[in-house]
């Protein structure tokens, strides 16, 4: 089974790193073609896809645990966003000519962890080699109560902009870890410093704000390439506009800091990406409730703006009351 | 929309090839962060995933629409193994920075072309850059009947083992690609050269067998790493062995020509890859009422040999009544 530093052959990998993931009986551990799911009656499948290339979505240095946890957190975000609550995916790994046991070992325990904290399994995979960088594709699949998943083309002028936990952490992580300098220019602590370099490193998934998007959204997303483009592709598949009022963005006190000492920040903190955020338009004489029914879920909510009948697609970025002029509108990873 | 050149930025290029592959309902045009799908009342949804690399598992200039094709149908053989019929997937494609229009819109076309083909339909997808080879990740997904997907673990001593189609040509087909020289030494006319490159360049999978599968398969699967090593991990998970007759093996004319012209070919037939066929177990009782329904489907089907109650995972290959011994017993992509 093994050939060479100890290193198994894919069959022998398979078993010892991803067999005890798959967890679910239709997975029939790893050992067949395909998986089985039945969908219980009334629900809809929720199905999204994502993947990640060492040196453009991660460094390849990234603890390996992290690297898997963000692979399947990105999809978990994107079924969070449509009200879905996740139950498995499916994993491709291409592994470099240099890949170790150890690496693949770190790898599988952080999607053993995540697995555990998001109540997911692991349905199937393929493994393959690459002469390239080391990359991961994941499909998650998860359930909806029928007819409650929310769209993004569904915001209406007079709505309510909400998004969920905090804007811009991620995007001024991946900041200081292109340039350290930044912690002192941006007087971070070091924990500050580690909560947005963290941030960036490990996306935390909104899976409990699912059930608020089914009761409560009309138009929703994740936001992966930046508050401001994305609620402008969401204003764009609406064929409406929006205002996006900078002074309410919920920051966390490293961001705040951050934008405090630098105001260059807050133009990372509205364009960058990797936030993982939910970007959710309500209907405002629901909003009270709303707000409500987020408290009691333990989910963070905060308006930052209204769904505007302008020129479809424009977001107007204010900021004490005056227009603010972005560098660029969105992160894009591609 | 455009940046250099004449190339579409992510959203451009997701309109311009994806969009019109995404014709059901619930992929919502690709707009939205995930797809919605529905399973009908007693179907279980069958679930695959494979990845093809450049470079590994096809050859960076092939044709575009091809490599599309073959990255889609490696998956529905898959689940054609299952006794699923397609409904759709899901793409992640990492392009290379020299990625041209051109390149995409044949790959599209590919997929367009497939798409009609079997049934099937663009769900989602993820398009990413790769500084390294270009890769293809696909999910696919499709329908069985409720409690009817065959597994691999199923195969019991005394039951027939059948493949569909012919063996062998693709791996022969990757030879002759590798060394031109072998047309001669094989004896090959163009026209049966071409078939074995054309089933290395394009596999065919057994969609219209998935039926046969519901209703006669004790075990079956795909096979994708060789006739000899995919029947010894079929007896492996059943706990059997196997005897395989290699003078019944199904040989197209190409490449009965070349086992004749070279006794070494044999061992490319038994062991090499890519044949994306199904090997499948029946009982010796409904033999004849399964070829007889494969006939009505117009999927040809060849007894190959007998499972039996030996070693566990032992095939026993025998020709002219005589073991073989195989250089190795199977062709890994990994």
């Amino acid at each position: 089974m093994t050939r060479g530093g100890g290193r198994p052959d894919e069959d022998g990998l398979i078993a010892r790193f991803f067999r005890p993931l798959a967890t679910a009986p239709g997975a029939a551990q790893l050992l067949d073609d395909a998986a089985t799911y039945q969908p219980p009656e009334g629900h809809e499948l929720v199905l999204t896809t994502d993947a990640l290339v060492a040196g453009v979505h991660f460094f390849p240095n990234d603890p390996p645990d992290a690297i898997a946890r963000k692979a399947l957190r990105v999809n978990l975000s994107d079924l969070a966003a449509k009200g879905a609550r996740p139950v498995g995916y499916l994993l491709s790994i291409a592994l470099t000519e240099d890949w170790s046991p150890d690496w693949l070992e770190s790898f599988a325990d952080g999607l053993a962890s995540d697995q555990e904290e998001f109540g997911v399994a692991l349905f199937g995979g393929d493994t393959v080699r690459t002469p390239g960088p080391l990359w991961i594709s994941v499909t998650a699949f998860g359930l909806a109560p029928e007819g409650q998943v929310p769209r993004r083309d569904r915001a209406v002028p007079g709505q309510k902009i909400y998004v969920t936990g905090t804007i811009g952490d991620s995007a001024l992580g991946l900041k200081i870890r292109m340039d350290e300098s930044l912690r002192t220019r941006w007087q971070l602590s070091d924990r500050e410093a580690e909560h947005l370099l963290d941030r960036y490193l490990l996306p935390e998934p909104r899976t409990r704000a699912a059930g608020l998007m089914n009761d409560f959204a009309s138009a929703s997303m994740d936001i992966s390439d930046g508050l401001a483009g994305d609620l402008g592709r969401m204003c764009s598949a609406s064929d409406v506009g929006a205002v996006l009022d900078a002074d309410r963005l919920p920051l966390s006190a490293a961001a705040a800091k951050a934008v405090r000492s630098d105001p260059s920040a807050l133009n990372t903190v509205l364009t960058g990406g990797d936030d993982y955020e939910i970007l959710v338009t309500i209907d405002a004489d629901a909003a009270e409730v709303f707000e409500a029914a987020a408290l009691d879920q333990g989910v963070r909510v905060t308006a930052v703006g209204t769904i505007m009948p302008s020129f479809s697609g424009h977001v107007r970025v204010e900021r004490r009351g005056q227009p603010l002029v972005l560098d660029r509108l969105a992160f894009r990873h591609f």
